[in-house]
């Protein structure tokens, strides 16, 4: 799988890439690989381009984030229509959800009468092909399009809006590609070892525990270096995935323990 | 400019790409534009490809962050001199810094004697042609290398020498780049409208102040609408810049008024 974020906003640095964590974090719990994450800005050309690049590596998945709403700098499906060479069209089905949207802030006195104007007719025009996904929370529809082996999703910028839509209508879809697989990881705690030191003791264990990944991540100021380990595995059920973590991190911690270091299993 | 993160924890989703964030920031401030952040694992042929990509789009700077450290799946290196066809080789200044970083880790009583092992000897280990800039903070060097018109730089991981070394050495390096250009930016907040019915109020700001930069982002919950407007301008001086945001702001304030809403300057 991989994930195409895209804003002006994230390659400025002022907002923070949360939703590329929250899908990354949510698609390996599914037991689904993410193999690359790309940022790109509200530009037609550059969207289409990461878009044609990554379907060119040909995932099973491919999950992008904002640039769905009404103003004119939402361009995600503009870029995609480019990219797989499809027109863009109005959605009866999105624009009857987007209209719906509407209707219900009239209801509630948020807005007057419901007025569908360009601006909210954009939300529902589609690349040809494409199939609507409800908002539960905002306006704009998440769109789902078929390109070959690839499901290509668009989804809102908006954190809330982009879990729902994953929660309510992508999480299953990945469920079912990754099968019985599921995702284990778990941290230990090094101190009194510094990590050139640990890398050796690190490459032993992987060499005897081939399925566990292991990576060590240097915490905390120069004055008092702590080390964190963090061991993942991916297995057909819980047990194994335990017992193949726990294998490791008794082997791992009695090498660290024999150089001296110690070893907490919570920080 | 581009920034490449290499790092598995961040295909996961354990961390959080601050790393990416804090570079688009500083990078803009400094008046340089970037383009796109790309996001793979610790795995060389992922480097090498995302390295190879990003220089065939020939921009003035790519920035690696992480992969840098003393183990195994610390892969940067590798995946530049792939991307680059050169040969890593033992540099004899990087060298030297890691071996000094040593001694005073021995001096502090962190090691005993100071030994150079190969996972030691691995950060020193640069592509052809590179050279190393030193690390305050931590013990691997980054590495600045030309490839064409490209300033190619590998930063570590870790945070706070990330930001030490591109404080320290390449701050200036883009700042000359980019000449007297500055980034400027503000948010104003309005309420009481509708992103749809503010879409057409920003393209008119926009048309009529062709040098603003105007997005509008929603927040707040869907009880209370709130909609955060964010105008950036680059320009040569800083009272060019306000001037030109001044002036898109009240024609935009204006506009949001007569349709109902409200604007506030600050939230």
């Amino acid at each position: 799988m991989e994930i195409i974020c895209v804003g002006n906003e994230l390659l400025i640095g002022k907002t923070l890439n949360t939703n590329a964590q929250w899908l990354a974090k949510r698609a390996t719990s599914l037991g689904i690989v993410v193999k690359r994450i790309t940022v790109v800005g509200d530009d037609i050309d550059e969207i289409a381009c990461a878009v044609r690049e990554a379907l060119g590596r040909n995932p099973r998945f491919i999950i992008t984030t904002g640039g769905l709403g009404p103003t004119f700098d939402d361009k995600t499906l503009e870029g995609i229509a480019k990219a797989i060479n499809r027109k863009l069209e109005l959605n009866e089905k999105a624009l009857e959800m987007v209209r719906k949207k509407y209707e219900e802030y009239a209801k509630a006195g948020k807005i007057g009468i419901v007025e569908m104007t360009p601006h909210r007719i954009k939300m529902a025009k589609l690349p040809e092909g494409a199939e609507p996904l409800p908002n539960p929370i905002g306006t704009a529809p998440g769109v789902l399009v078929r390109v070959g082996n690839t499901d290509l999703i668009a989804l809102p910028g908006v954190p809330s809006e982009m879990e729902a839509i994953f929660d309510g209508y992508i999480a299953n879809l990945l469920k079912k590609e990754a099968g019985d697989v599921i995702f284990f990881e778990t941290s230990i705690h090094a101190d009194n070892i510094m990590e050139s030191a640990l890398a050796p003791l690190i490459d032993i264990t992987m060499h005897d525990n081939p399925y566990v990944y292991i990576k060590s991540h240097p915490r905390g100021a120069e004055k008092k270096p702590h080390i964190e380990i963090h061991l993942s595995t991916t297995a057909k059920d819980s047990k194994t995935a335990k017992d193949r973590i726990g294998k490791a991190i008794i082997q791992l911690s009695e090498l660290i323990k024999e150089k001296g270091g110690k070893v907490k299993l919570k920080e």
